[in-house]
């Protein structure tokens, strides 16, 4: 309501028109809550954040089950959700086993992860930088053989929780490598919420003069330490056009300490919208399912905006 | 610790070495809050302020107690702040009865408070825009006359709770008026905290565009909507180089519905040091220091950055 009206006076320099926002909530949200939500809750919560108008809702990761108990419904989720028009459903794969079962569930995108620290790929993915690598190179090309986008997620592109601040053109060289095996898009995760806004200024500088377009790379921000928001107005003005955001802030990563919630998808709106860049979501649906999804959760949303407008009046 | 060792490369435009924080949790944080805080509490709170390295903190408002029961105890507060080289303890003075008090208890700064909308200014002043820069007038003349230094508050500079968005040559003609009475400083605050970037360039265009030197002019933000932090970087790449932040997050607009919390002086820190801009702030006992005010008023420090180091390990 508020944000209706403004001026139409940016003077912010690089900001676009529109951007993408990759909804990661059903996912990296729920795949860290200590409890399993009921498949038929995560279909209700998807189907309502594409009624709400987001267009890329990342749905579940087809890992085994003993990894992440919370996801082990992948394949009964994905037979729950009605295909929509220009509505993309992108699923988590680690390896081959993992992309014949998206492949058998119909999914037209997937993702790998990879990091770009040494401690956290032995940590996440038992192996070091370049097995891990060498893991997702058949998947990516079985997938890219197969049609479907990949998106190359890079965890710890700002810091980590052993090694410290990640040196940027580590950073630049794993992210490098990665898109190498073919990946369609690279996400760069700041996945314990350290970095601040001239520190993406610069890993994106880094990845970019790497020669990937800056039309592949998306950012995925965690808000530990209130930086997200800050972080993703400097990806912007470095051209940015693809945003990680998670419903309500749902999320976070269980092996950073206090690494609490991805950016939320509201607080990220509030944002665009007063910039005047479009993102075809409905702020007021979008806030409902998340004041939704936390009675669902039995605790209250980390939104600012969900708690500042989903509050009882 | 993370935040250290980053690449000194920025990339955002417009950024200063070092920013001036004008601490407002003593002031603006504990009049909202329901509790009345013992005076001994306040002192301590004060002390540890400045020990983390705070240089300006806006301490009390010589307002009738009948006003604000939270801070009745002004002139006891003050008298028990030993005076130390470089620390400024501002005080709000609403009238010439006001004035009075600061001049006796021998305060070196005050401040005034004025509203950009009518209808902020008759809830919170019972009288016209117009009406309370008259009352204003002497108040400033008296207090420059005195050798003070005056800091003139605009609030509600971007949205009110009963107008919506606040036209911005409003915003301009109310600080141009309320600078021409004398003051050495404009605050301009974000009272319900629904600004976004661009408006704040726009709003700090259209004061510079009256004649104001950006140099005299502070910004005053709220969280509500996780805003705050984004627009504190849009108005540094403006040439803003005062920044008004609450220890922990305190405070709020009672006026204003969900008005949760100032801009937490601890979240900005973490990006300012960040973005290798010097603050002279000490972040581990400013943490210290909320997580023990936290545990005084008996509920969580709303402070990412408060919550991710200081919670017990």
């Amino acid at each position: 309501m508020v944000a209706d009206g403004l001026p139409d006076v940016i003077g912010l320099s690089g900001l676009p028109d529109a951007v993408t926002i990759c909804e990661v909530g059903p996912r990296d949200g729920l795949q860290n809550e200590s409890t399993v939500v009921a498949t038929e809750v995560k279909r209700e919560f998807i189907e309502r954040l594409v009624d709400a108008g987001l267009r890329r809702v990342e749905t579940t990761s087809f890992v085994p089950a003993a990894w992440i108990p919370q996801l082990a419904d992948a394949e009964q989720l994905l037979a729950s959700l009605p295909r929509r028009p220009g509505v993309r459903y992108p699923v988590l794969v680690p390896n081959a086993r993992g992309l014949a079962r998206a492949l058998d569930a119909g999914v037209e995108d997937i993702a790998v992860f990879a990091s770009a620290t040494e401690t956290f790929a032995q940590r996440n993915l038992n192996r070091s930088v370049a097995q891990s690598l060498e893991m997702f190179a058949p998947v990516v090309h079985d997938a890219r053989a197969a049609g479907l986008g990949v998106r190359g997620y890079l965890s710890m592109c700002f810091g980590d929780p052993w090694e410290g601040p990640v040196p940027v053109q580590q950073v630049a060289d794993v992210a490098a490598s990665l898109m190498a095996l073919g990946c369609t898009e690279l996400s760069l995760g700041d996945t314990i919420g350290v970095a601040t806004p001239g520190q993406v200024f610069a890993v994106l500088a880094a990845v970019q003069a790497k020669g990937m377009s800056i039309d592949a790379v998306a950012v995925h921000f965690h808000d530990t330490y209130g930086q997200a928001l800050s972080n993703t107005l400097a990806a912007l003005q470095a051209g940015v056009r693809v945003v990680d955001a998670s419903a309500g802030g749902l999320g976070g990563c269980p092996y950073a300490e206090s690494a609490t919630g991805n950016l939320a998808t509201e607080d990220l709106i509030w944002q665009l919208t007063g910039l005047g860049i479009e993102t075809g979501v409905d702020l007021d649906r979008l806030v409902a399912t998340s004041v939704w999804m936390a009675e669902q959760l039995g605790r209250p949303s980390p939104s600012r905006v969900v708690r500042a407008l989903g509050a009882p009046s």
